[in-house]
């Protein structure tokens, strides 16, 4: 595959965007990017996206959002591996350029979860889990979480508030990001009086939902230099892997196996190891995913992952700074739209663009993206160049 | 992007399978294209698929099904794009192996429509159309079809009575297809007399739609040798383009731009023209795809589509044999399958498998896949080497 670029970015503020449509979210993002970088005709367009069938009726989103946005007659096609369909149309794009099939694609990760024509979101969402052995037996998805977690603090000895310093890192970022969902600050004590959700899941565990879009134009590498004054953000590590889609089908409920071999292979690709990651976007969806992501990628040790944000080492300025920008937690989760999310926030990152959280002489990030209980996690390595 | 092939290829009949799950039907046709291939561990899994979200309540296949079929921890990923999920998935697992991001993928196109634990088939079929713009105003996906119809009749001064070849054809080649939904042979008073659905649309127009799984191991085509006794079956031709979701927003509703340009790119990448193809498996979702998608490709002028049909070039033997294994017509349509069920039917009459419906010396075939009403459009093209 040849090296790909990121030339340009775009993003619209997560929340409930009543007076928008699924389109003309993605369309804001879309032109955001394509702006950004100076390529006005993306040749190809890869939409991530989870719930639009389901929540507002609508498939076939390439040729749909390709319609919108101007980009007519252009190949054109979706990406769904349920949360994860953001990064997973990031690496089809990538796929595309990089085999050189096209010379630019626009690649949209978007999520219209609040004005619902269809299903509601809950079961919407548990779409995402094994539907004949979990769903069918009356499991929600903040339910197979809450079971890990359960399982978890008796496995490691570790306490609900222990898991606090996610939460409150995520959110103390998220004021500064003006795409934020969820702009404030929350403290210990809001933490641990936060409403229970699904026992010991409680609200402040937990991401919000919401409507939003990011977008990103990746070109070769190679072709960077014909578009003057843009930033060199190399993509040097990529990869997918997967775990069995239900939690009881696996050897280790704790242990993100998919994240730790596509983190792996990311790395191999990028030809680094951790310790020259500087900082990481993380999927948080709920506080256990930040520890079992960082114990899967190598960050910690087994059982071991709330240690690091105890010790205070993922704010800026700490020795691994994740969810730089607020996170799923704080930024926002609208589903299918988030791992675009954390690809835009890398390249913000890498261009120093991030003002009062931005990491020092940020050089490589790193952001994972995870679908259903980890069933699905692909990871990506940005290199500013 | 390098050469690649079809080493393997599974298919299941089409039909009520009420006793199998999707993942069952899914896993079938994986298992007969990993053995035919002798593949064993393919490293990567691109699944087509529209409606699993809505019907079976399952999202995420591309674990699900990796999970299921052995596949444990590869990357996996689903597509969709409408009707033509097949082919967009082949052509993502095509850039796949094409990028050099691996050496062997299985894709596999699935379809589970009759028994359903959600939304009605139909409903869930309007999610090709524009849900603001076509589906709000109460037309379904026959009705699009049946408008658009009733313009060429009226346009180009056709009968009803002139698409009655095609459905004829499909059903006749479909009686030598073991797979195949409608094994039975009609005739032109059948056709006649056939239940209206949708003016001028009527049973015998409109293809039935089915549960199946069609599937095929793809390598680098370099590494074909190292599998002995099998044959190369090259992809020379690759291609994806849009239109407008909306029908009434196309400047000519009768002429499908993005078969067009599709077909023009993957006629151009295997650097051939219209008289060099065998055989042609197209999207005869109903009798007037046919017709325009034999125009939109080069095969008929503007308005003489049914020429051809009429004047039996359609039929083994024939100047242009299409739907040589009962095409969506008879063979079925479920409908993220079908582009996998074309692209499996031009393998096998390109290895010489098709005994009564064999296309004599064929070395070139094309296969099209139409997702909505000619909204998105994949065209390849497979070559015996």
């Amino acid at each position: 595959m040849r090296p790909v670029a990121v030339l340009g970015i775009g993003q619209t503020i997560i929340d409930e965007l009543w007076d928008k449509s699924l389109r003309e979210i993605a369309g804001d993002a879309a032109i955001k990017a394509m702006q950004d970088s100076g390529v006005e005709h993306p040749e190809g367009l890869f939409i991530g996206n989870m719930l639009s069938p389901l929540i507002g009726g609508q498939n076939q989103l390439g040729a749909f959002i390709a319609d919108w946005v101007g980009m007519w007659q252009k190949e054109a096609v979706k990406t769904e591996a349920a949360c994860a369909s953001g990064a997973a149309a990031f690496r089809a794009g990538l796929m595309a350029v990089g085999s050189g099939e096209m010379d630019s694609a626009l690649i949209v990760g978007v999520e219209k979860m609040t004005d619902n024509v269809g299903h509601d979101v809950t079961s919407a969402l548990a779409t995402a889990a094994d539907a004949d052995y979990e769903v069918e037996q009356g499991v929600s998805f903040v339910g197979l979480n809450a079971l890990i977690m359960r399982r978890y603090m008796y496995e490691y000895g570790w306490k609900h508030a222990d898991f606090a310093p996610f939460s409150i890192n995520s959110h103390a970022n998220a004021v500064h990001n003006p795409f934020a969902r969820l702009r404030e600050k929350i403290t210990l004590q809001q933490f641990e009086k936060s409403a229970m959700v699904a026992t010991p899941i409680n609200l402040l565990d937990a991401s919000p939902i919401g409507d939003g879009a990011a977008a990103a134009i990746i070109v070769p590498a190679e072709k960077v230099n014909s578009f003057p004054g843009r930033p060199r953000i190399l993509v040097t590590g990529s990869a997918s892997a997967t775990d069995t889609i239900a939690v009881h089908s696996r050897k280790d409920p704790l242990f993100l196996s998919a994240a730790y071999l596509s983190s792996k292979r990311a790395f191999e690709m990028a030809g680094i190891d951790q310790c020259e990651i500087d900082f990481f976007e993380l999927h948080d969806a709920f506080s256990i995913m930040s520890a079992l992501s960082l114990e899967a990628c190598g960050f910690a040790y087994r059982g071991e992952g709330p240690r690091l944000a105890l010790d205070n080492e993922i704010r800026i300025g700490g020795k691994l700074p994740i969810c730089t920008r607020g996170g799923l937690k704080a930024r926002g989760h609208p589903v299918g739209a988030t791992g675009m999310y954390q690809i835009v926030e890398v390249v913000q990152q890498l261009r120093g663009e991030c003002e009062e959280t931005q990491v020092d002489g940020a050089k490589i990030g790193m952001a994972q993206n995870i679908g259903g209980s980890g069933a699905t996690v692909l990871t990506h390595i940005l290199k500013a160049d």
